[in-house]
């Protein structure tokens, strides 16, 4: 199959969006939105960097390419609508895998009633896959991580740990309780997109999405915040069979483990039922896990554990290698 | 230097576009446009595909990559405003020539006040630059390659072949007049996105950018205006040192040779002088080329020779290997 025919193969037959002016078919796509803010992101997957064939089929590996840029929106507080994909594909991938990477991203985005309007396929030495990513918040109600105030409730969506948790199952073979729950959690990560959109009617949420382990994110939000944010280790949430695995490793992965896609945000306290109305309105569990403190040039996070209070750093995350 | 200190050494310092709310530094860019259509495309180029080191700088690398994705904005007849880019990074490639890729891009986006507002640095076995550029048009005024009708003048800006004329001179050493004008022509191509804009009064005008060679695209109008299309062949533009090469050469380039990044159009007759005017405006040479003669379901491209009419087929554009 030529670059053209699998293009063709991928097309969708009809649109979705009702902005949408041009899909995929000319030199670019063209939309048209009143009254919305547009908000854009772009992220690459790159095979043996990002995933592995031992862990992922094709069709997750696209399904969780996707899922990690609509995160990114989420993030954000903007609904998707749009994306772009660019894929590098090596002379050793099957057009029938190449095809399931797309499935895999078209499953989740049908979810959302996304449009694929773009791309790329080239040929290269190694699969990649680049997603550009577009959607809408009411105006002026982007979320950012520099919103977060002293007196601020610090929340947590759903729980921590769980996508390492299922590529450990993956990678170690043994008995596990509820396999399949934490290979789903690794494989097909849920973006919390509808509980974000939900919070617009509050006018400040400071938020970001776990892509790369909690106390990074949280140390994001209070860099960018100028704030110090103190969390509680006892109410960080993790799921009913998680206490099955090493002590250590259910430290390691709640908190610097990558890639739940769960959102930590603040919120004023007088908002806080609000944000507990927008979780209950989309079967979302959110948790408060701390506050924010003083105002800080030098912003930074302390961890409340048995032991005590102990600074809790950003760690760099490093993807499987 | 680790990713985030090569994110913070690429990121602007301040920005220029007055619609954008927020640039890099959260988990998406966010920006606010009314009373536009929005226009977006994506293209990556890879080392060894689509550019080899010994024949580009990463200077000139990153240039053409993103002139590349300019020129499908002005094919649509849009003026860019911002660009995400996606970059993989093998371990050999330094850090200065990881940044001279963004000073090439930075040069030229900074031609159209073109903000970098997204974007990934992943690591990987090869070279691999994905861009996606955001633009605007006036409503309704995005320009298709579906709208050209019976009786339109055909039209070419600047002149045929001259990018392919560059890279055989840096392929093959030897002694060229005007050298450096076709090296520079394949290297630093002009996208012709201001003669594009200035069109925004016609009301139909088809349009496509010449990346695979004029016969490819010529095919596409057709093809997406269900049309016939006539194009004289000693009218096609060329510069005057082209002749130097050997005819068959010649013939090659300016009918099958990409990324001249000229653009190519339909016009009724009717609005010829607004689209004379424009190039005039611009500083661009616009030269008419044929017309579109019936309106067909089985559309075809014919080219008028000293040896009598010839069908043009569109022929696959290979790049480099």
């Amino acid at each position: 199959m030529d670059e053209f025919s699998f293009i063709d193969s991928i097309k969708q037959k009809y649109y979705k969006q009702p902005t949408l002016l041009k899909g995929v078919g000319d030199d670019a796509a063209v939309f048209r939105q009143q009254n919305k803010d547009i908000v854009t992101s772009v992220d690459t997957m790159v095979e043996n960097v990002h995933f592995a064939k031992y862990t992922m089929s094709p069709f997750h590996a696209g399904y969780r390419a996707l899922a990690a840029n609509i995160s990114d929106l989420a993030a954000m507080g903007a609904v998707p609508a749009f994306y772009l994909v660019s894929i590098v594909i090596p002379a050793d991938l099957s057009n029938e895998d190449a095809g399931s990477i797309f499935s895999g991203m078209e499953s989740l985005a049908s979810l959302y009633r996304m449009d694929l309007i773009g791309g790329d396929t080239v040929s290269g030495k190694e699969l990649s896959i680049s997603i550009t990513v577009i959607g809408y918040t009411e105006p002026g109600r982007a979320r950012y991580r520099s919103s977060a105030r002293q007196g601020d409730l610090v929340f947590v969506t759903g729980s921590l740990g769980d996508s390492q948790a299922g590529f450990h199952i993956l990678a170690n073979k043994g008995e596990y309780e509820e396999e399949s729950y934490f290979i789903e959690r690794h494989r097909m990560p849920s973006p919390r997109v509808d509980f974000a959109a939900k919070l617009s009617g509050i006018k400040r949420v400071s938020l970001n999405d776990i892509s790369d382990g909690l106390a990074n994110e949280v140390n994001e939000i209070a860099d960018a915040s100028q704030v110090t944010i103190i969390l509680n280790e006892k109410d960080l949430p993790v799921s009913p069979q998680y206490p099955q695995f090493p002590v250590d490793l259910q430290h390691k992965w709640k908190l610097y483990g990558g890639e739940d896609f769960e959102l930590v945000g603040t919120v004023a306290e007088d908002d806080w039922e609000s944000v507990k109305e927008a979780a209950s309105n989309t079967d979302t569990v959110v948790t408060p896990i701390g506050y924010v403190a003083e105002r800080s040039l030098s912003s930074k996070v302390y961890l409340i554990t048995d032991n005590g209070k102990i600074p809790l750093y950003s760690e760099g995350y490093t993807h499987l290698k």
